[in-house]
């Protein structure tokens, strides 16, 4: 048994049984040890935005970490921006990069870099291993790490000859122990009660551990005896919601509309989720969203127990009894006739199947639809954590690994799609269930958006040809093609509703353009 | 005038007169500045790989640099890998990066993570500009660092707020200052010349200035008289060769072949390159592909005069009068029958235009297409220096750009030109001349070669599966014309032939699928 064989074997005992991978040679021991190592499915990826980003999917669904298989430092680097994603998600991921080894760095070879340094501000954990009878308890902590409350990014790199070495140790794997989460201090529940029993206006922030379906009851008790209004972030990991669920507002991104959802509120309460911010700065505007005159709260970390700090504070007001708000079942008519972003909510909560999962990178078209969505049929909803746009194509292929009986639905922008198109092609390799959405307006509409919010009135033609993306047009169609999903195209809201049809049965990845 | 007004203003005046751009809301100042101050060209790429490769190709091309537009951490993090080759490459290249204002950073917002640290490990220089009255002199600080010789990457992060905040200070642009190359003492020049009178055995390995038609011609003229032989590293920035140009060998990729390569030298003598080094570490094999017993000798760092340098070697050794070897030029039959990798070299051979800028990422399947063009019209020769897969496409969109009147032709693979397609589409909008090679082996073919290096003498299930990208087949001809492209297919050395004829013909990009 070499290095590539325990590491594998000890990241399958420790429960990480996908590895999304775009391997090169200096990771050929690990590929070659997945022919030794049973316990493995390896899925590749052609570029490693959509590796991280579908790590970062399949932790959102499977609440367990996969690992990648990058290779060096510019194979790590491409991978980044989704870590960036999966880190601002609290997404266990176990990175394994391979690396030179030390003797052959010291030359600095060609693809030599500072794997460490390229790794840290995208992770939680960094470590080299420095020999084969290290790795299996590297890949151990690796996995810790990674499953350390409430998730983290871990990028554990492996040079070449710790992988291909063969054992003197002992070859057995060692088991990871990741810590618990943190118990909420019974002051931190009690302040929040006060708060709530003081007539005073109040919301709770829930991160992402609380907008799963048990902690949005208790959310929901707790609201439904003090009247308590219930938030998302803007960008949150996953909010479980539709019919028979406990409904939860999102934070708008605007900052204007931010300010005036938090204007009137007096107590906010953050539970396991940040203060809320503005997602940009513009000149003239807050940074914070909260009114100068609102008191913050923190009930609970996002490293501790958050559930738990609910079930306490739903006992401390003595909501145990109460009846929280659910949606009902909403499914409007099928929409006909012209395009709008109206009609393609509703086409989107009309066709919805149970237990979907949304992701979505809908940007400015998209605006309106988890509004639009509120009494759909019971589904889980995805959004981009970091604001690293490309994430929805590689999240979806993720998320349908974990998920092979649920149908994944992407929301997606033509923009935002071209960053990590190459995500379809695995979603055909591994005909996922995966019906991707690609609203096709032709432009960086956000920043159309944002240049009137940065004081240009009247964009230039620099300006506008900088967030024009229309010439050429890019035929997703073909595209999709190219990469083995099927495809279709929806000019009308009759047609789309058609090609939601079509697309959802087609057993594997399907692709419409929304032709706006 | 503001902060970016002003940053665009210096970088104009500077010669910097192209942005490849993917700007987002934090770089909306400096992309309305674009319709008040004139010079710079913008030119948006769909993915920052793009962008960055494209930054690295016209750097090659131009010898000056242009700038960058990312967003933020991750926008940055999208393009490293191609700066990690333009740094190997000494592309002098001018990242403008923004970001948020520090008030607003302090909040953790969700896209905020420490730029300063996501760039440095692939850049020379960086630098965050602290407000509006300090970006003059930091624009042309950095621009001043990417010409600092021999060519280096600068990262200038600009806050937005630094980027609409009109000025206080004097509103005139800074002149950058770069340093000039450093001579080269006496003594090394000396010590060369020894070496090469000594009648032992000696091989000039020629860094990426010293591979230009001029310092190529000196070098030549020492080889006469001496014998020496000419090399330039596996992976070079530019060469000028063809016919009429003085040859230059390739250091081999395959380890035991480079190794054999260099054996029977007693004397390596350094002009502007590393010593030479294995690109990969394998079992059993060495680093260093230098014999035992070669001396290796620095005639010139890369950072000093290198031309300089071969000029006075050249004088040193009384070789003013020699007259160097020059290739003459061999145009092949055009080659007809089942496709190999050698009748696609002699396709090439035979088709080159004079002029040509060859942008070569063809891998495994181009082992032989330098020798086989050996004899073509003039051309340049451009190579992955860093080893980053995916830097065809961008370069060659860059390339264009610089030299609108050349025709770029790109080899490049299957696997390799998944990971930045996006470029095509900038090509389309731009209408430049590159005329794409895609070669379609539907594996990564590399990676089974390596496997046999790593000891693997069959490859299992999970192994091949890993390294086949044939399931799906990625249909390139669909993908280009998705892209905008024109785009043809080649399944026999006459097609192959035909399609040149016409991709040649398009005066926009084209791409070929060669089906092997």
């Amino acid at each position: 048994m070499n290095g590539a064989q325990i590491l594998l074997a000890t990241l399958t005992r420790n429960g990480v049984e996908v590895c999304f991978a775009n391997p090169g040679t200096s990771e050929m021991p690990v590929v070659a040890g997945l022919d030794e190592v049973p316990g493995m499915r390896c899925v590749l990826g052609l570029f490693e935005g959509v590796v991280t980003g579908a790590a970062d999917g399949y932790a959102r669904m499977a609440d367990r970490p996969a690992a990648t298989l990058l290779h060096l430092g510019p194979g790590l680097a491409n991978g980044l921006a989704n870590l960036h994603n999966a880190r601002r998600a609290h997404s266990p991921v176990v990175n394994v990069i391979g690396d030179h080894p030390g003797y052959h760095r010291r030359h600095d070879p060609p693809l030599a870099c500072d794997i460490e340094a390229v790794a840290r501000p995208f992770s939680q954990w960094v470590r080299t291993s420095p020999a084969a009878d290290s790795l299996a308890a590297d890949a151990a902590a690796a996995v810790a790490a990674a499953r350390t409350p409430p998730g983290q990014v871990a990028s554990l790199i492996v040079p070449a000859d710790a992988a291909w070495t063969p054992l003197t140790a002992d070859p057995s794997p060692v088991t990871a122990v990741p810590p618990a989460p943190a118990p909420v201090p019974g002051a931190a529940v009690d302040a929040a009660a006060r708060m709530l029993r003081s007539g005073e206006t109040a919301a709770l922030l829930l991160g992402p551990q609380a907008t799963r379906e048990a902690p949005l009851e208790l959310a929901g008790q707790i609201a439904a005896v003090t009247g308590a209004r219930l938030y998302a972030p803007t960008h949150t990991a996953r909010i479980t919601r539709g019919a028979g669920r406990v409904p939860v507002r999102r934070v708008p991104y605007p900052v204007d509309q931010a300010v005036a959802a938090f204007g009137d509120m007096q107590n906010i309460i953050l539970v396991g989720a940040p203060p809320p911010v503005a997602f940009f700065a513009y000149p003239g505007k807050p940074s914070r969203l909260s009114g100068p005159g609102a008191r913050v709260h923190e009930l609970a970390r996002a490293d501790q127990d958050v559930p738990g700090a609910l079930a306490a504070l739903r006992d401390a007001l003595g909501a145990g009894g109460a009846v929280p708000e659910r949606a009902g079942l909403r499914l409007p008519a099928r929409p006909a006739g012209a395009l709008t972003p109206g009609k393609i909510g509703a086409a989107l909560a009309a066709s919805l199947p149970e237990n979907a999962v949304v992701i979505d990178e809908s940007i400015t078209t998209g605006r309106s639809f988890l509004a639009d969505t509120a009494g759909s049929r019971p589904h889980d909803w995805i959004l981009a954590t970091g604001g690293s746009i490309g994430y929805a194509l590689p999240c979806a292929t993720g998320a349908a690994v974990a998920c092979p009986d649920r149908t994944i639905v992407v929301l997606e922008s033509d923009g935002s799609g071209m960053y990590t198109p190459q995500a379809l092609w695995t979603q055909a390799r591994e005909q996922l269930s995966v019906l991707t959405l690609v609203f096709a307006n032709r432009r960086y509409q956000i920043l159309r958006d944002e240049l009137s919010n940065a004081g240009v009135t009247a964009a230039g033609p620099a300006a506008r040809a900088l967030t024009d993306i229309g010439n050429p047009a890019i035929d997703w169609v073909a595209l999709a093609r190219a990469l083995g999903a099927e495809a279709f195209r929806a000019a009308t809201a009759d047609e789309l509703a058609r090609c939601i049809d079509a697309g959802l049965a087609v057993g594997g990845p399907a692709v419409i353009e929304v032709t706006l």
